[in-house]
């Protein structure tokens, strides 16, 4: 399992935040996930509310939980609620299919890690974690191919 | 940050119960959370059931959670029931997304703080939060702009 | 089943916080639980640590589980370990057998809630109870007879 | 209440992670938390083991709880064993109560957030925070006065 490292997870991450800043986006937090789904990085902007951090690991954390970007979750939670409903309860919580959930790809296409951000709408956050990963060099997969 | 401090929580929280009485409504349990989402002052009438303060918490905490008033909670819960399904999951059941969750904003406009309150209807229970943090010199938001 | 009013709950919190400050304690945390185990009222002082409701609660709720106040669960405590890791457990961590923690009987006995403090040490926070307890007419039940 | 802000935490964090290199410690996991036990940011280094993370936020978490340092919260531990037994089933698990959590002060003696690491011993951990506390230009309580 080939994994995101800390230097490239803490340049997407911040890449992520100055995006954010560069677009006047509300004030962000950003979670970067590591193959195994351990945490590698957070970074919480001042004046983010007080659920953000657990929104941002329920996106990161849903995407590698199911080996999809948070748009192709979002569609399944829609034609399948029942499913999502039970993913919620065995996963304590940490499942938010929405847009701002993003895996990172190497070259090879290897999922190896995976990116979660929240503060302003959701397709506005996927816009700065799909900065962050290209800033890294890697592969943003949105669950849109 | 800025703060909600114990003397304006109680201002808030005993005024909001004077309201609801005065306008006999059913009693009424009231919380009032600072900007971090710890407890300041919770008040619960006599005769009120069981499940009130968790109800109270709930309005307060996912208000200051999201960073949006239960008015604009209930709309979005509406639109989008599976990232609701998600928040309830994450936060171990704090987020009523109702009216009766008011933020607390300072002069300034940064959230110092939120009420959270329940007994009556969900209309009545916001009139009597509004009443409260207007009581005490602050800017009520109802997630209403 | 008789029960502390709010506004007896009300005079028992605040004289408790008055006493603290008369004494130049740390700044205190105080809850009253009515006989149902249901939380009447709460006050939490500015600079308080995050972990003090949760305490409080514990001294309360810990108490009234068990119909001792605080110094006798502490000492049961310290012969039954065991026994006290699964009232824990049982309770969901509301249980917290230190002194602190004060039942509120009526003049005729009977147990119509308790109360439970943090902030200073456990004797300080002690003194303060009995102040409220006392000065709402009432009996106070520290677990020494 | 003030608060320790990202840019802090970051320099903070960072600062650190580079004290334990240089120092040719074990992969470390730090944690900086604000005054109301929100998570500014996370720093995981490669090779680190998976329950990095939650040892780094029960030292972060359980100073900021009791508003003590680790050394403090150690020493109360070893003296009342079943009061910390209660602590942590009320905290989910969140108290750590060994060297490597500090809390973060102002100028004024303010606790404005914590910080917690984790990975060599708690005595060389705590080394690696009260370096990165000091480099931020704040004041680092280990709980020794």
């Amino acid at each position: 399992m080939s994994n995101v490292n800390l230097e490239q997870a803490l340049l997407i991450a911040k890449t992520a935040l100055e995006k954010g800043r560069e677009m006047k986006f509300h004030p962000l937090t950003v979670i970067v996930l590591d193959a195994g789904g351990q945490t590698k990085t957070l970074l919480r902007e001042d004046n983010c509310s007080i659920l953000r951090q657990d929104i941002a690991m329920g996106k990161a954390w849903g995407a590698l939980g199911m080996g999809f970007g948070g748009r192709e979750l979002a569609r399944r939670a829609e034609q399948m609620p029942n499913f999502f409903v039970a993913l919620n309860a065995m996963s304590g919580g940490k499942m938010v299919p929405v847009p701002g959930g993003v895996l990172i790809r190497n070259a090879e296409g290897q999922i190896i890690g995976s990116v979660g951000i929240t503060g302003d709408t959701s397709i506005n956050d996927e816009i700065c974690a799909v900065a962050g990963i290209t800033a890294a060099g890697l592969v943003a997969d949105t669950g849109d191919k």
